[in-house]
Formats: structure tokens, C-alpha cells, sequence
């Protein structure tokens, strides 16, 4: 099953893997895709995929251009205590967005996340699957998928809201300001009493 | 200042006057605009943008093309108990979104608002002004220009993460379900202690 014409280890075909990443990761989501067939999408060796990007994770992660390492983030929340979590991912979400690598693409993949159907599974998945479920595994609530899914309807809107619509004082408030105000939102869904 | 080939009262000068108010809203904002100033961009005497639309209220609410009448959503909100205007908030936001003639119309509102400033201006100016500011202002609490940026960021939120992300479970929640879960939320902002 070899193809013929199959690409070698140059910086083209790592942007040929890259763009069939995002094309599977976007139609099928993270769970139903495998690297065997992004490399057969792209015309490589799966072992080459390995040698780019170490792992599926990795290859998401290169694939959506996170401005930061998710695995960290997740980890910086986690760490200090658990009442304090809902004002620790609002200050470390203004924290990415507001600094200055992190806000360019950040935006862009909102943007496209709106337009595009592909862009918003992509989206998705690493808000939910990379960053806000395991944050709500980990706070240790019942039904993380739901807590999750409530904690990224208020991320989101913060981001909409603040950077998008622009609305004010939204817009121009510090982290300080705004972590008392939507904290207690982020921890109420993560550990509150739910019906 | 009578401009020559001044149009008159007919559909393709309505369509005029409606384009004149989108580029003047969106570009100024509600405040800045004036009936008057959008009949000269579109080469029609005020009297028949008033004709038309009945007030700059009117004409706003036909430039965004809202498929229900704010003043009416507003009043019913406002009509309950203080304490379930969150959850009501909830339902009806559902209601509208879900209801068939709504969706359509306000994705492309969200989707056109994420893309273009003026857009963007225009959903700030809908969301805000004529909804959410005057539930805020209604419901009592201090600073309700603030109490409408949260609002606004939980609203915004919830339909970014259900229409546009399909972040399950909210994407297939029922509004019973999510009123209880969403609307405390809101109730907080409108109502609560902040900060």
C-alpha cells in the first residue's frame, strides 16, 4: 500500500502532515483519528509523524498552534487549592489572552471557530478535551463532561464578550477586577451543587 | 443642502435608509447616530426615515433585523418574581434561539459580529442597550452598566458554546435543564453581592 510520489523529511511535508491534522482533527474530532491515517492523508510514513511531533498529542497541539503548553496550564490550576480554582482560570485565561504572543492566534482560532464548521471542532476539542475537562476531572465534581461544558460556555463568553464585542467595563478590566466577579461562576460549575 | 436626485418614498429607499443606519450604528454606535444623519447618507428628508421607522428605537431594531420585538421581551422578563429573572433569562434566550424564524437570523448576527467590527458593534449595541441594560437597570441592583457586561458574557457564552461550538451537553440540553444550571448564574450578575 505503499504511494508512489510518497514525500521525505523536509519542512513541506511537515506542513503536509500538519494540514491533514487539521483537516482530521476538524472533521472527526480527536478521538476518531489516528495518526496511521493522517500520515496516509498526507502521503508520509506514520514514523515520521512520530519524529515531527512525538505523539497524537503532540501533533494536535502543533496542529491548532497553541501559544502555550496545555499540559502545564492544567497543571498551574491544579495546583493550589480547590476554592480557588474558578478566580485561578479566569486570571490564567486573561493571562494567555492578554499577553502578547498568546492573543493573535487565540483570536484568529475564535474567528474561525464561527465561520467554520472544522475550525470549531478543532476548537472544541482543545478547550474541552485539553484544558477545561480534565481541570473539571480533577476538581473532582460528578459529571466533569457537564461541569466542563458550563465552565467553557462562561470562558468563551468572557472571550467573546471582552475581546470581540468589546463591551464595557468587560472590555477594559484588569484580571483583579474581573476574577471576583466570574470566579465564583467557573466554581460554582466546577464543584457547586448541581441539579 | 437639498441634494439633487433625492429619492423618494419607495422600497428601494427604505433599503437605503436601512444600509445608512447599519454603516451609522456600526460605525458610531447607537449614541453618535442621528435619524438625521442617516437620512443624509441615503439622500432622504428625515421626515420619511421617521415615516418609515417611527423613532431611531424603531429604525435600529429594523437595521438589525431582530425577529421579535425587544421592548416586549424586556417587559416580560421584567414581569416576574425578582428572584427567577435568571432562569426566566435562560428560557427565554432559548426560546428565541431555538424557535425557527430566530436562529437563523441571530447565527448570522454572531457569526457577521466575530468577523466585522461593525457588526461586532451592532450585536454590543442589541445585546446590550436594548436588552440587557434595561433588564439590569430594572431588576435594581447597583452599577447596572457592569451587571449587563456579565450578563452579556454568560448570554454570549451559551450561544457561542451551544450553536456555534456544540460543546455537548449544553448543544442537545433541554432549557429545563439548562435554566436551573445557567440561570443562577445570571440571577448572581443581575442581583448578587460583587465586588
Amino acid at each position: 500500500m505503499t504511494r508512489s510520489g510518497r514525500r521525505t523529511g523536509d519542512s513541506g511535508t511537515r506542513e503536509a502532515v500538519l494540514a491533514a491534522a487539521r483537516e482530521a482533527f476538524g472533521m472527526q474530532g480527536y478521538g476518531a483519528t489516528s495518526l496511521r491515517a493522517v500520515a496516509r492523508t498526507a502521503g508520509v510514513d506514520p514514523a515520521l509523524v512520530l519524529h515531527f511531533f512525538g505523539s497524537k498529542d503532540g501533533l494536535f497541539e502543533a496542529a491548532v498552534e497553541l501559544p502555550l503548553d496545555p499540559a502545564t496550564v492544567v497543571q498551574g490550576l491544579l495546583a493550589g487549592d480547590r476554592d480557588g480554582l474558578g478566580e485561578r482560570i479566569v486570571r490564567t485565561f486573561l493571562g494567555v489572552w492578554d499577553g502578547t504572543p498568546g492573543q493573535g492566534p487565540m483570536l484568529a482560532m475564535l474567528r474561525s471557530a464561527v465561520s467554520h464548521a472544522e475550525a470549531a471542532a478543532m476548537l472544541r476539542e482543545l478547550l474541552l478535551r485539553v484544558i477545561l475537562l480534565p481541570v473539571a476531572r480533577g476538581a473532582g465534581g460528578d459529571n466533569p463532561e457537564r461541569r466542563a461544558g458550563l465552565l467553557a460556555s462562561q470562558v468563551a463568553g468572557l472571550a467573546v464578550t471582552r475581546y470581540v464585542l468589546a463591551i464595557e467595563p468587560l472590555a477594559s478590566a484588569t484580571a483583579d477586577e474581573l476574577a471576583p466577579l466570574i470566579g465564583p461562576t467557573l466554581q460554582r460549575y466546577l464543584t457547586g451543587e448541581l441539579p
